[in-house]
């Protein structure tokens, strides 16, 4: 039998750069896992594709799936909904591939629950300048917004310990190469690794 | 004040390559640790330099560091002592740097014993006859030693559940990606790296 997928939840404060981590890590040749694509209601931003940065649908289609219970987590966010489709992460992880989720943290704390087994990685900026010129850098929020956002970031980054790494995105080269050693290591844990020994054991 | 460093062990059976990749870990540019030399009253095999690859002493000068206590961990092995000597080992990880052992599997035991919270690594080989035929490879031992060194390999085998990783030797270069991952990774677990950002947050 084929030892099941990891679960690589990838979350964060707002603007501290999961998008582009996330990217970064799959651009990359080699990629060693799946990734699972977000649905949202919110609006598509300049150069975001539907079906490859996120699944853009209405309020009215997700509510359906969450109403079904076909989504992993979702969250309401500065009003938009979030969510994870449940049916693509379990074909994949029963197929013995690592799935990596990038989620906001409403959505991470769900999925804790529902998959504790998981591998949850919270990404931190440097420090809190940083996170701010970030998000105003991106330049589509008003300064009212951009001051809700600090005020969720910071009770966000206090939730940190409830993750099992945490990952400083100081660099995206450093915070992917964090990221996929973590993952190689995770894989060699002897409660993970040691079943495929045992056999070589009685073997000889 | 300086975080402390972290204790990794690297042990597994004999004849798994432990000193092969310790070699190759250490002759990289840019190893993140210090390597901490055993000392053994093993006879130096070819190639093998004193204060380089072991302390090499003689069984009276080793019994007097045992008893004295300054040894984190000793061993007889086939007939001889290996140990690992105490003091280097406190200043190294006082002063924030890594360390690293490569110790037999009874030593390693009693490492674990003394410092719980250090990194425990398996070394494994890809499968007994691999194992049978580098013990044979060596070209040192008679071929009862070797009926021995077989027999203690597979009893040292069945502890790798008792490490925090197992790490297969299939390649040399392949290994040391792996321990360097396990390294980098656990400097990222959130018990460890949580303390740094209460501070960021406190401070804004």
């Amino acid at each position: 039998m084929k030892e099941k997928g990891l679960l690589i939840v990838l979350s964060g404060p707002s603007g501290v750069g999961k998008g582009t981590v996330r990217h970064a890590i799959f651009s990359r040749p080699g990629a060693k896992f799946e990734y699972s694509i977000s649905m949202t209601t919110r609006k598509p931003r300049e150069g975001e594709v539907d079906g490859v940065d996120y699944f853009f649908r209405s309020r009215e289609e997700f509510e359906q799936l969450m109403n079904e219970g076909r989504l992993l987590e979702y969250a309401e966010y500065v009003g938009n909904y979030y969510g994870t489709p449940l049916d693509y992460v379990n074909e994949t992880l029963g197929s013995g591939k690592d799935v990596f989720l990038e989620i906001e943290v409403q959505g991470a704390k769900q999925v804790r629950e529902k998959v504790p087994e998981g591998l949850f990685i919270f990404l931190m900026p440097p420090n809190l300048n940083e996170l701010e010129s970030r998000i105003v850098g991106r330049g589509t929020e008003s300064v009212e917004l951009i001051r809700n956002r600090m005020e969720a970031a910071k009770r966000e980054i206090e939730l940190m310990s409830l993750y099992d790494y945490i990952v400083e995105n100081d660099h995206v080269d450093l915070a992917v190469e964090r990221i996929n050693a973590i993952v190689l290591a995770e894989h060699c844990r002897s409660e993970r690794a040691a079943s495929k020994y045992i056999k070589m054991l009685e073997g000889k």
